[in-house]
């Protein structure tokens, strides 16, 4: 595996890795704006610019971009994030410039037709009721927003209905014009690439961006608070928060290895305890989520209105636990947990690509895997049992809850219970 | 890549395939049992005896069967179908020979403790509950039921409440003992995979395995029919089938291509008519789902009450007009998807050993890949028309709505507008 780096002369970064075994690629452009650089007004806008993205070219009907690259049997999509737009693509080796083209086309020129903004207009009020019919969807939303409330961090990628409603083709170029800038884009590619040619290409494509750095989005502050919602489902969703480290954070591998040991598989003690010995739920879950400035140790689980109020007691006994008794071999599995679906992550092409172009935002370089196997390493038990016990002393609690929800406790009282 | 087959005295097959740049492997064993091998009174206990074999064994308890695999940064699943339980583990390449330990423990020696039996009562109660709250999860169970009413494959895997709230040790036992035979499983590995000691390490672990024969499964009957109910939603969900080939049946590709160029990418006429020229949904899709002796041509959409009406015109209409004006291109974009999908998906070590044990299940024997590309390379375009015009006079249609549906079309209106 051989990972190499170029620079176009206005700041586009291209890096590219070549997994010989393969005849595909997978390959993107990551732009480092998404939803937490939208002003308050404008929330909702970098999604809607992805989809608008695929509506047409000067070159291009939207079909003929779906054409081009479905054509060939490859695959294009794009998603939004807090931090990203990513547009990407799956194809045989013989297409990735055929790719890029269609990349950068729908990147650097859309048309942003009136008549096509009303019909995606539509299109992402629909999706935007989608999620709100998915309960372990919607209140991962509504957690974002108790953690960061009124800051970008806290708002949802698709925005509220009457901002959707209102975007204007100003609006959009507006966003492009501040925000799609080459120093701010990244190009990954992953698989059956051939480095030099990509980066003539993307030269071609890309080189008469004109550089320009846009204002840095607003630090982000984990506040906390709740949110609730009584609704008649079967199950009472409930999901908490507490701020832990972001991805530039040295402490970050510490509360990767945290969730992992507290609620990351069937042998962490929230599956065990809460799923295994009392048979409260299906599904319970602990993840660190980690942005550029800030980080969510967030835990999910879904159970009956009766069950919910012990549910969140054994949750909160489990975590307060965590910081007495972690025991070495729990932190040493989790470890292992972390570098074995690492390793075997990196089989895979697209994952590859996403790799790439994220620790390029992040470090502007690849570590070698070495490199990061060690920080795994150095995690040890003191150091997660230290920050089990400082969790909830961090920045308080974020507390979302969807359902037959009258008998969970409020945020303070689960406060409280942890810090008694 | 080598494929290679092996078979123990008692009729157990085992099948590898070496991907020798992996340093890692996907392995598990597949059961030709689901929930179409239940009887009426026994739905749902294919999947409660898949929860049980984690539940422990005589020699691990389930803590220490999560753990055997995740000590070893390893990741241990299960899954039924309905027409195979299937358990499986991703490990590194050392580790194959523990994961394999793993998996013939829990499928031939679990306890059934009563007192085990109840707690996981609790947490599949729990998993129905969160399926009900997952309208397009649900409505699929509602298709399948549609489809298929008072038989076997028209039931749900999970099963209904009061049954799950019945199950008992003996009944457990029971189904094991009738269809967990040697004859019927397949124990599938890619990867970083060594045959001859996998060979080898199954004969010790499952050559004692009693051979006989179970009685098959009642053949299934596409029968057609409609499910409706009114539900608080944001989006009305629909989901209609039409009988198709199953994966034994030559015209298995010909469904699979009709489906590609229906529903299968952006590019496909659904997308482009009902999502990108029409804005009224979100999702729309076609898939072709396929069992030994059946198949059902589904396709899906989400979308709000008023659009309703017309978004089920739409479909029929496209439905219609792909038996008249189907073209070359469109059909050759659709075999270039299959077959771009199949190679790509084949850089996977679970996607390949998942991949094998269907194969050996279907045809005894794994094709060569040319195989399988030279039978979608025959599908023409005559064919999909064919079977475009074909779809609905096979056996009716099924109706599946959730959610403010008051303006929908009953399933016979449907019919009524297919062959108008």
């Amino acid at each position: 595996m051989t990972v190499r780096i170029d620079r176009l002369s206005n700041g586009l970064r291209i890096v590219t890795e070549a997994m010989p075994h393969l005849e595909s690629a997978a390959l993107g452009i990551w732009v480092e704006a998404g939803g937490r650089n939208e002003r308050p007004e404008e929330n909702g806008i970098a999604h809607f610019l992805e989809h608008m993205a695929f509506k047409g070219t000067h070159r291009r009907t939207a079909r003929e971009i779906a054409e081009a690259i479905e054509d060939v049997g490859g695959y294009l999509n794009a998603y939004t994030s807090r931090e990203m737009t990513a547009y990407y693509a799956r194809v045989l080796r013989d297409d990735v410039p055929r790719a890029l083209d269609v990349l950068a086309d729908i990147l650097l020129d859309p048309l942003f037709d009136p008549a096509d903004i009303e019909v995606e207009r539509g299109v992402i009020l629909q999706e935007i009721g989608q999620v709100q019919d998915t309960p372990d969807d919607v209140i991962f939303d509504w957690l974002q927003e108790a953690a960061y409330p009124d800051q970008p961090m806290g708002r949802t990628i698709l925005g509220p209905p009457e901002r959707v409603s209102a975007f204007t083709r100003d609006d959009l170029a507006g966003f492009v014009r501040t925000h799609y800038r080459p120093e701010r884009m990244v190009i990954a590619a992953a698989g059956a690439v051939d480095h030099d040619a990509i980066v003539r290409l993307a030269d071609d494509l890309f080189g008469a961006l004109r550089p320009g750095l846009a204002a840095p989005a607003q630090p982000a502050r984990f506040v906390g608070g709740e949110r609730r919602e009584l609704r008649r489902l079967e199950q009472a969703h409930v999901a908490m928060a507490f701020e832990a480290p972001g991805y530039r954070d040295e402490a970050m591998y510490v509360a990767q290895v945290f969730a992992g040991a507290l609620g990351g598989g069937m042998s962490s003690r929230l599956f065990q305890e809460v799923r295994e010995r009392h048979g409260l739920c299906y599904a319970i879950f602990a993840q660190h989520a980690t942005y550029s400035d800030t980080g969510m140790m967030t835990i999910y689980s879904g159970t009956s209105a009766e069950d919910l109020g012990r549910l969140c007691e054994l949750t909160v006994s489990e975590i307060r636990r965590a910081g007495d008794d972690m025991t070495e071999a729990e932190v040493a599995r989790a470890r292992r947990q972390i570098k074995a679906g690492l390793l075997m992550g990196l089989e895979s092409a697209a994952n590859r690509a996403e790799r790439l172009a994220r620790l390029m935002h992040i470090w502007d370089r690849i570590p070698p895997i070495e490199e990061t196997i060690a920080r795994i390493d150095s995690v040890d038990v003191t150091a997660v049992r230290d920050f089990a016990r400082e969790l909830s002393g961090r920045g308080g609690a974020a507390l979302a809850l969807l359902g037959p929800v009258e008998g969970a406790p409020a945020v303070d009282e689960l406060l409280e219970k942890l810090a008694a």
